[in-house]
């Protein structure tokens, strides 16, 4: 029995659900819902490139988890069970007992048990790969190309504090302990709305998440529905934390505009469908935002109220003007 | 659109078969037959611990993606599709391509098409994380637990060839161009056994495949069906290269006994199939010794005819004496 066995047996392995086959076989067995599709993503983490070395390894486990939470709920899907993969250069238990910590929490709060891994010793940094599989009916799976001319454009959670926790993180602004208190937490714990857009499925069209900042990640969307969109500055869910800290209007717009690390959703639906939204947003206590739609025409517009606004030039807007 | 993105879209991208949304949403999408299991198992790859820097990058692209098809075999499960995560420091066309070409060459004829993943780029070596999904009925699924006292005991193809290789390779060995060459592929191109597997789901009780040494291996299934085994030395398939290069006992028992890297299965199954076995294999030209028989008294003995042989000290025979 090699060690890397031993760590999965140690820190990973928890009792599977009824039905699973967990850690400790060649596979792991997980039951679909009969007319149900699989849904799966995988996200591959290295040390020095998507997280610091010194990074709260609680944290670390949780942000592993949520980004590829992330993804089921970009598609609409419900969780079923996820895979770790992790490589580090030494067995040192505090560090993966607090990783396996942050991990297990998120992973027993969203319905999504570990249920296999691989772990292994790297000459050089860390490097974690977990992919997480969901179901979902495949007329509901929120797709990219299925946004509609005319459809609001919806955004769950606010923008802006992540990149502004990175930034200070990293010395491209100036040491503010209060601004970065204010905003690592949504940098280090994002908190994918899964149980909202599990309930967006079959209302909602399109849908994606935002990694790389709202401009790039919209234009996946425009890009794949062959259709344009138009934003509204005044309505995009600037995080408090930026709002009372005094920054600069432009330092905030690039932030909110083209900052990424968000895993919040963005979505579009019908104008029909807006109360029904706004219903569920309200008695699941999930903050959303409309703001703005889409076009027939392509590229994207940004307007402050009546007034045009010029797009950040970062942010990937190149590829659809 | 980001690099990473670019380098799926180019070199990992193709044509997702009908009913499946594969690379370029947040998730794929997949279809299971109604009624069966999802089997997934996922490995983590590091230049350095499990494959040398100069490996030929087509080798190495069909071995990361070997070595998770055996998990699915060893569980009887017929492949569904894959994900492919890549950390790379550099890119570097010649060897994206020719390992995308060697990845893709083996997913085409296992059909387990590529349907999404992740591309980075790495401070260090290149790791590779590869999640396999398959599909099996939940009472044919080849459990490790599975194994019943009075089972023979089975092996698909020939030990110890990749042990030797290894060893000829890390200079283990003294050189040998002839060994190694008839060696070599055996290590880097392994072929598990997928469609003699799907075919012995609901046939055989127990499997695993072997990638840690038969004996180490054989343990798991003892360990987990709690149960002991007899080994005839004198059945077990030593690979036609090591016989005929006058290699020393010792050294051929210790590869056969504890060699790694074989990705070929052990199986147990009642002695009244052993006709449909060898039936079965016979049809699809599958290799198979039966080797010996599982005991209902705890540990593992080696025989050869009439003789006990001692075990090798190595191969985790300690945890089932």
């Amino acid at each position: 029995m090699s060690t890397e066995f031993d760590l999965i047996a140690r820190y990973f392995d928890r009792p599977a659900p009824p039905g699973y086959l967990g850690v400790g076989d060649d596979c792991a067995l997980i039951p679909l819902t009969p007319g149900h599709r699989l849904a799966t993503s995988t996200d591959l983490l290295i040390q020095g490139r998507h997280f610091f070395p010194d990074m709260d390894p609680r944290a670390l486990g949780h942000k592993a988890l949520a980004v590829n939470l992330s993804d089921l709920a970009a598609m609409g899907a419900r969780p079923l069970a996820c895979l770790l993969g992790l490589s580090v250069p030494s067995v040192d238990h505090a560090w993966l007992e607090a990783f396996a910590g942050g991990f297990h929490a998120l992973a027993q709060r969203a319905g999504c048990p570990l249920v296999g891994g691989d772990t292994t010793r790297s000459e050089g940094g860390i490097a974690i790969s977990v992919t997480v599989m969901g179901e979902v009916p495949p007329g509901d799976a929120l797709r990219r190309s299925a946004a509609r001319a005319g459809d609001d454009i919806w955004l769950t959670g606010t923008l802006g504090a992540p990149d502004v926790a990175l930034r200070l993180l990293q010395g491209r602004l100036p040491p503010d302990e209060r601004l970065l208190a204010g905003t690592r937490r949504r940098l280090e714990w994002p908190e994918p709305p899964l149980a909202f857009a599990a309930a967006l499925a079959g209302i909602a069209h399109a849908a994606l998440d935002i990694s790389d900042g709202l401009v790039q990640d919209l234009g996946h969307i425009l890009k794949a529905s062959a259709c344009g969109a138009e934003l509204d500055y005044a309505e995009l869910p600037v995080d408090e934390a930026l709002a009372e800290a005094g920054l600069a209007d432009e330092l905030i717009r690039d932030a909110v505009l083209a900052g990424g690390d968000v895993y919040q959703l963005c979505f579009t639906a019908a104008p029909a469908e807006r109360a029904r939204i706004l219903d569920l947003a309200g008695h699941m206590a999930q903050r959303v935002s409309r703001v703005g739609r889409i076009l027939a025409a392509p590229g994207l517009r940004l307007r402050h109220g009546d007034r045009a606004v010029a797009l950040p030039a970062q942010g990937g807007f190149d590829h659809f003007s």
